[in-house]
């Protein structure tokens, strides 16, 4: 059987998570709490689950938790967005992603994707018959060069995907990098499909700015959010698209045949909770802050060369002092003899830099992340 | 903005469901159960959500549940499939079809589907860059003439996608269909998915054929199945695809960038159930066998011409004797008029017959059945 992704095996994060667990290493390579979801998300669960609401969600989402997410986004954006026009629930961000990309590419469209980049995007472009574009970022700023960006469009090219807060490098785009964006893609009419599923985890002053924020660059753009990153509950995966009305429409035309809807008490809980808790929301830069700061003081003494973590659950380590391994090498090491797993940049590039970066996950129980640093304090 | 899906509106069942909501009528349409999934299935649901399991799942499931599916097709059909190598868990069987699709089918690959057909089919092929190519079954039988089918098939032709037991027509293949499915798949060496989902709902001593039971077949074939039909828990969305392993590995690279994994705690609660009663798929035939007498039985007065059920909990009627209108319109006017909602057999066509068929959904209560006959025993 010829395979329509040839070059796709296992993804990275599972294959990490195979391996730490079959060596016990601390597992701080997929992106997922160690910490539980909320108690009272939980019992909103439970409670919707017992109440017989277990059967099918409209396709586009419980009104309910449409119009929370609406809210949720004028509290924080102060930008007014209609839940029931323009925000459609997704098991996931990754659908999200992949029904955004199945809505605009079609054959022989580029779409341009900045590395290190999330595994996804290509394999989601490629599906829809188009190209991935890659333009490579390099430890230890990850900056773009939006000269190099303009000069990779071509005439076929029909969106670009950003990320920010980024994963893996945790940097988030500023306002300098959003404006050179939004005359990009207006002039050259392009679409814009933007990962934000770490919006609500932001530090040391760094300001989240969504695409949302910004009626221009929104008029173009595709906005994925996750619930699982924000409410640490990564295995329900529920998450949504917030997109201009018409092209809300396109996604929902997609998404209704590719999952049509999503766990219905999940649904009718997140909206609750939406409801009920906007504190978690607001809290949630702080507590991820001081988890990050307890990886960076626990490494303090190592050899390891910290990059800045602006957002996101992740923090990149330069190894360059300790071993002259390629990045894989280097985190099959770690995972089978300092028992720690990490990921390696080199996987989210289509042509890896030298760069001796790995990643490593914090949303991890202090302990967990202080006996993981104690282990690559003795590399 | 160009959409991917110009000839594509809502969904005929969010249509008629959001019809009946703003009629009240009682909403026979879209096809989900009135009652309520096991409790103790649920109580597992609530246990695994507050024991802390809400992180990602693996990616083609927990292994637990991929080993009970396997147990549960062993003890159905006596047959032995791996339950990690060739049983993957999707968000329902709406996924699981939609990326069966994108695994095989190319630009300009075509596919062969019988109509009236599951509105998912289509959409999936186009997004893949294939066609379908339509081959129209009438009422009363639906009986597919293989004939025809040989004579559709081109140099172009990748797949055939069948469904059994089938909506909307109830009716299940038999077995001289599935010999001669075999021989045209073998002949023109093309692969089938099979869309299973009601396998555990048939009537009247009609036997479910599982393309699973013939070594032959389901050497290439997809296999889809849904937990939300057999466990009326549609809204959890939860389903799986069997393959053989080489097809099942390629459907395993699209699901990692489809929706990547599915509800953690429902993959958990529903190994449990497979595991703990397995007497509720056993009784599955004989209660729904119930519900479909309960209706056919109040609406033995009527003027409908009632067409056997032979499985799944689908029932046509055909309303010749009442109205000349054709069937969407005769639908508004049940949907407006007379309180029920049913869907009108011609939208699940490419090229409807003029069969004046509806379609009502019987997974009600008894009393819901019996007030939504005696609306319709009035015409
Ligand atoms: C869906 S598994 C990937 C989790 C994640 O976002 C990451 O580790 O980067
Ligand atoms: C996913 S909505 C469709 C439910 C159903 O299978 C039907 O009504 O035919």
């Amino acid at each position: 059987m010829k395979s329509k992704l040839p070059e796709v095996g296992i993804s990275i994060f599972s294959q990490m998570t195979a391996l730490a667990n079959e060596h016990g290493a601390i597992n701080l390579s997929q992106g997922f709490p160690e910490f539980d979801a909320p108690d009272y998300l939980k019992s909103q669960l439970n409670h919707y689950v017992h109440a017989g609401q277990n059967q099918y969600a409209p396709s586009a989402g419980i009104p309910n938790l449409q119009a929370q997410v609406a809210a949720l986004i004028a509290r924080r954006y102060q930008v007014n967005v209609s839940g029931q026009e323009q925000v459609t629930v997704t098991s996931g961000a990754t659908e999200a992603l992949f029904v955004a990309i199945q809505a605009i590419v079609s054959k022989g469209d580029e779409v341009i994707v900045f590395d290190p980049a999330y595994d996804s995007y290509e394999p989601a472009i490629e599906l829809a018959g188009g190209k991935a574009v890659h333009i490579a970022l390099t430890a230890p700023n990850y900056q773009i060069d939006w000269q190099q960006v303009a000069a990779s469009i071509t005439s076929k090219t029909r969106a670009i995907i950003i990320n920010t807060p980024h994963n893996p490098s945790a940097k988030t785009l500023k306002s300098d990098d959003l404006a050179q964006l939004k005359q990009l893609l207006e002039q050259h009419d392009l679409l814009l499909i933007s990962d934000e599923v770490y919006e609500h985890i932001t530090f040391d002053g760094f300001a989240h700015r969504s695409v949302l924020s910004d009626p221009e660059l929104f008029a173009r753009a595709f906005v994925v959010s996750s619930f699982g990153k924000t409410f640490h509950s990564t295995g329900w995966k529920m998450g949504y698209c917030v997109a201009p009305k018409q092209m809300a429409m396109e996604f929902r035309k997609i998404h209704q045949y590719v999952t049509f809807s999503s766990f219905t008490p999940a649904q009718l809980a997140l909206a609750d909770m939406l409801a009920e808790q906007p504190e978690h929301v607001d809290e949630l830069s702080a507590f991820y802050q001081h988890k990050r700061d307890v990886l960076v003081n626990a490494l303090a003494s190592s050899r390891f060369e910290l990059l800045p973590s602006e957002g996101t659950y992740f923090l990149l380590l330069d190894y360059s002092a300790i071993s002259e391994l390629d990045d894989v090498a280097f985190c099959r090491y770690l995972v089978t003899e300092v028992g720690v797993a990490a990921v390696p940049l080199s996987v989210f590039y289509q042509q890896a830099p030298k760069d001796k970066v790995i990643r490593l996950c914090f949303a991890k129980e202090n302990q967990t992340l202080e006996e993981a640093a104690k282990r690559l304090c003795q590399l």
